[in-house]
């Protein structure tokens, strides 16, 4: 096991820890600690929302999550040498679940959620059709899991970090913060919002005070959206092995990171939406110097996928197209779209063997889909295509003359 | 080889076939042919412009060709029984080039291309960055391609049908046309359009003849976009083994397709894009009674992909956000301008290599790259991911210290 | 389609073809036709028997075989500028069943077979278990087969030529020819035989005529086993986009081959075991000049597999140590006994849901199964483990606590 | 994690510990720890030889090495319910090197060993070729090893334990003293061994004392061989996810072992092959109640691989058949020396790249290599295929006209 560079008693919340980490994005937050070029270490991670959510049957936690304390991630990691315009090349050697904990209040110890946001509390994907806030659990057993609202269904995590990144410079930041209230002005009253401006409450800068805890609170961004940076990427196959290339905008690079998932779909559409947990990373750092200039690479990262991830060879495939079905509206080459009906055609199917709208999207959001981008030029209909791996049902999902084999399937935990 | 029901002289035009195709959808375009469930049957195809491009180097035939006669499809075949509300199996149990014939002047004899559509005449993906006709001839070899206009590049390809799909029903094709109108309708005067309206010049409708020929050019949906009868999905893993289930809506069915692909990146975002080539289709089917509500599949196809098609394991991928970065504009949520950003972040990389913008573009739209939504939650960013074989180069395409292999790697076909 | 260079009118045995092919291996066999480095080209294959198989239910076919015909070879192909110490690049490109015929008399023809040798004629590898010919009769459809034989079994084929390689030298044949004697002399009168010499009787010796066409039978090595040219590998992954090293033993290599396989398990476990047939494989060739001692290459090909195999990603797996159970004997580290071993288990558990034994012997055979050696040090026993796809069933073959799915499978074709 | 069911204290040999493991198989060795069917639970693992060999630069310890302690095995557990017949289920759900230790003495502290036994001290696989001691020590990042010893090599482990099984009954413990015995007696002097009878030296027979520990030392089988019980498989495959199906002997069916491997290649040809580590793994267990006769598992334990295996996709593939090529030998199907010759052939091609012998021999027994029976019927010949994954070099291994990147290796460590 590598050295623990950044450690977390999951006990508390990241802001009782003997060095906090941080829950915005901004150049000024001070270096939690200082590795090398060619460094192997390991970082701890606190669950996303700092341990709002529990392992029980209610979503209410879910419905009324204060989004303002996410995300809580580790670090600053200073690596010393880095410089503006070089990459940061950053394998992933492992990670996992709370070590030597599989039981206890936190998720990462044992257990994992997945969690549909309520409309008016962020919402998701599917937003429009699971207005309501809704949750399961899923019990880790090893590399699999099952959960006990979702029966039927086991399979094997392709585990991962949501969030990683490098802190922006200042001028990037600015750059950040002028675009997303820009759009945030067309519809300012939108519900759920159309983006998340920096906002002083809650805000946890690392070490700082002050001062310069309070410039952070006021100018920092929000941990939601991927960026330049990196960022909240939510791409499942940042798993064991995988090799990013991360831009980097500050001396020292100042990386950090979190949000751990057990297991992810493409989309993460239920929004809290992967398995959800505490946890550790271990992580081994380079540099390639003047990186971004020689590589081209100035607007994102790049990376090499691991090869340790689960493999599935057997998919049911759903289309979708981006046609508005209950209205008859057509949107232009609109792959967010083609995707949305292509989720609502999977969960149509599922209602036929018996779960609920609310279960289906639950695991459409948590399963190793693959969500890929079939056809963006045939005008006027893009065409998004949803992978579902049949084998991670103890029943037959295939389609057959003989007709799906329906059972009573449960429910999820639901708000009350 | 199964019996040919469809049959192609592939030195005519389709219009000139002792039994001709069509290149509209309707319902009352006459069967082609009859078969049974659980038939075998082979269907030649032409290439999907009907012969209008060459194997030569200039791109002139790209900018210059005539939409109105595509897609030119095959068929349509009436299964016996098949009544709306049915889904008809479609096994795809194999598909290639034009047999026996290694070399002449169509797609398909032993060679393909791919194009750039000019801006003014269809566009392409990024037609904002290249509003020029671009054209790449691909040379088949076995299950590999090559191109004297992409040197360093050899890919096994994933061959598959772009467009096969059913009748629409009357009122589906009227919803289509109205729908689309709409849109076109948001902005009439758009380079390149929005949508393609029912246009009776250069229709084709097979065997029809006087008013009903007449009427099927004047109502008859383009087959540009996919549709609720499947259409043209450009799904680049239609190949080989894969079982597809369409909706059907029409007595018999009347199957239709060709737009036969020897590759395609997904998204196909050069819109000529994947390698087109003529060619021979071979399948079986077989109905599910009433599967259309027995499995809730109303809009769209399902489908499963085949086991043989061509393993890649090592990627380079490249991520995108849904912020045009020229301009600083955060869209909200927006998978297509996530993924073109992914795409431009590919071709800027490739350029380090030495390989012209829009040879670069032609590589992404025909070679087996992954294009994947890996988050569509995250405001207000949707995060795309592009997957690029390493394997397809015979030269290292990874980042590393030493930096980028340039070479000089020529220039793709250009209009004059 | 690249030109046939060797053809084929599958209506005539190979001998009375307008260039016949040939069935021993001998250096003086004449070239059947010249191409250069870089070229590509067809040959057109019989299936190994020359015919002597039929699409029918009894087994006396194969009981009764004449296996001095085989194998009928296409070939030799002579490569200009190839010398002794070369090493010839073949890459496989494309193979199948013969082109454009889909019913007839020859396997090939849309069918295959997969025969049991008797054990008074050649026998297999359960021969001790299974000493009577048997047959099980395929039908294509497109990359997968069925069997009237074979009930509740599909599969993709990992199609493959069976044997191919360059002519030996007059030096290395006779040692192949003295070495072969000295294991047959340890034991002449065995049967089934431990080897086959050279045969006069009914060799064909391509267009040699008079005293060299009697030299060759005198001398020409049979063409069962796998030798240092290649030769009868049996290796089911030479399948598409396969790239081949042949050591060159004498001026223009003098390449031949032919079996082709639709499918087959490792280890071709009957004998007559894959699904055999005639059919077509295209090539292209080239040399590296000197390969053998640059590369070390001097007792056998080496290869790289393509990577257009099927998939399949779940299998039941059964193992096997060198051990006869029957007697309680151990053999030291023997690992073909380890596998017959793990061979019979799985016959032994197919048994449980209804198969016969010789149904399950004929379905390992032929089906893509895996056939690993897992461990050979640990004395006494060597260890060997096969690899059974669970999804080439249509009823799940896992073991569970609600036991087997047994039902009545039918029989396979018996000798009477 | 799960609980601890049978703890080790790495600081302390096997012996030592609060409750010891042990080196014999014998029914009445006493149950260390008892579970219940659908239990979870973690074993901890000594390495196999209780800590005889150091992380330094002399393979001493490997030529020293004292067999009679080995292999150093937890338990036995007893699950409650289980009796002859049944099918112990065994889910391997998780295991790996000493968990947060990632520096000490142990093999398993973030490091390992692949050793080659001298000949005089029961050798390896080759070890006509390469008879005296050698060694190679590998460190662990994360998923992935690297080697001072080996440079140019970095692979992804399929970790996984290569010695699990059940308690044998009374009865079959005396067929294998047999029948090993009988073995023995053919060459009782023969140098290395044919195998291990019972050695009361060194037994370690868990808890028990006295008159019983006797016993279990004159009587106990060793643990080298797989048998019927599992024991010694070495099957690389065995990784997580995994599920075994053992026979049950006795009751309880007290199921033991260890001998964890980071990686191995098919075959383990080095002896001590793979990448030995102590460290730990946790298992979930169940019964089929009557399973053994049920489906047919009488002789060896049946397995479903997980699908968490690292994937290569790409590889140089090296045949050998059963000739021994230095005295032109031809054994009958004898599939051990054809994986022999094909793993010589590896060797000398890697040699035309600056390995010495040892150094290829020791990348060959850890690397997650395949090795495939190809073809076992081809009189007189057994074929069989290495394959070795292109990717784990940090250069270009595949053959070319360019020929090979020679440079010096280095050493791995020897014996003085």
């Amino acid at each position: 096991m590598p050295d623990v560079v950044f450690s977390v008693d999951q006990t508390k919340s990241m802001r009782d820890q003997a060095v906090p980490g941080h829950n915005r994005w901004h150049p000024d937050i001070p270096e939690a600690v200082r590795v090398k070029p060619g460094d192997t270490f390991r970082m701890e991670c606190r669950e996303w929302t700092d341990g709002q959510i529990g392992n029980n049957d209610s979503a209410n936690d879910v419905r009324d999550v204060d989004l303002s304390h996410a995300h809580m991630l580790s670090g600053p990691v200073y690596v010393e040498g880095a410089e503006p315009g070089d990459l940061l090349i950053v394998d992933i050697l492992d990670l996992g679940p709370i070590p030597q904990q599989d039981s206890g209040p936190v998720a990462g110890q044992g257990w994992g959620y997945t969690g549909v946001f309520a409309k008016e509390n962020a919402g998701g994907f599917l937003t429009d059709y699971y207005p309501d806030a809704a949750k399961a659990i899923w019990d880790f057993s090893g590399t699999e899991v099952t959960s006990r609202h979702l029966p039927g269904v086991r399979y094997t995590g392709i585990t991962h970090p949501g969030l990683f990144g490098t802190a922006p410079s200042e001028r990037l930041l600015a750059r950040w913060n002028a675009r997303e209230q820009a759009l945030i002005d067309t519809n300012p009253t939108r519900v759920p919002e159309l983006g998340l401006p920096p906002l002083p409450e809650n805000t946890l800068a690392g070490t700082a005070t002050g001062e310069l805890a309070t410039r952070i609170g006021a100018e920092g961004a929000r941990t939601v959206p991927p960026r330049e940076n990196g960022g909240n990427h939510d791409i499942k196959n940042f798993t064991r092995g995988s090799r990013v290339f991360y831009p980097v905008y500050v001396e020292g690079a100042k990386f950090s990171g979190g949000d751990l998932h057990f297991s992810q779909g493409d989309g993460e559409i239920t929004f809290c939406g992967a398995i959800e947990m505490g946890g550790y990373i271990d992580f081994h750092v380079d540099l390639i110097k003047g990186g971004m200039e020689t590589y081209g690479v100035t607007t994102n990262p790049i990376y090499m996928p691991g090869r340790s991830e689960p493999r599935y060879s057997e998919f049911l495939t759903f289309i979708g197209i981006s046609v508005e079905d209950e209205t008859d509206t057509n949107l232009y080459l609109d792959a967010t779209l083609a995707y949305k009906r292509a989720c609502l055609n999977a969960v149509e199917y599922l209602k036929k063997f018996g779960y609920s709208g609310e279960l289906a999207y639950l695991l459409l959001g948590s399963a190793p889909i693959e969500g890929r981008i079939s056809g963006v030029v045939d005008i006027p209909n893009a065409c998004a295509s949803l992978y579902l791996p049949t084998a991670i049902f103890d029943f037959d999902i295939r389609p057959s003359s003989s007709g799906p084999s329906y059972a009573d399937r449960g429910s999820c935990a639901l708000s009350s």
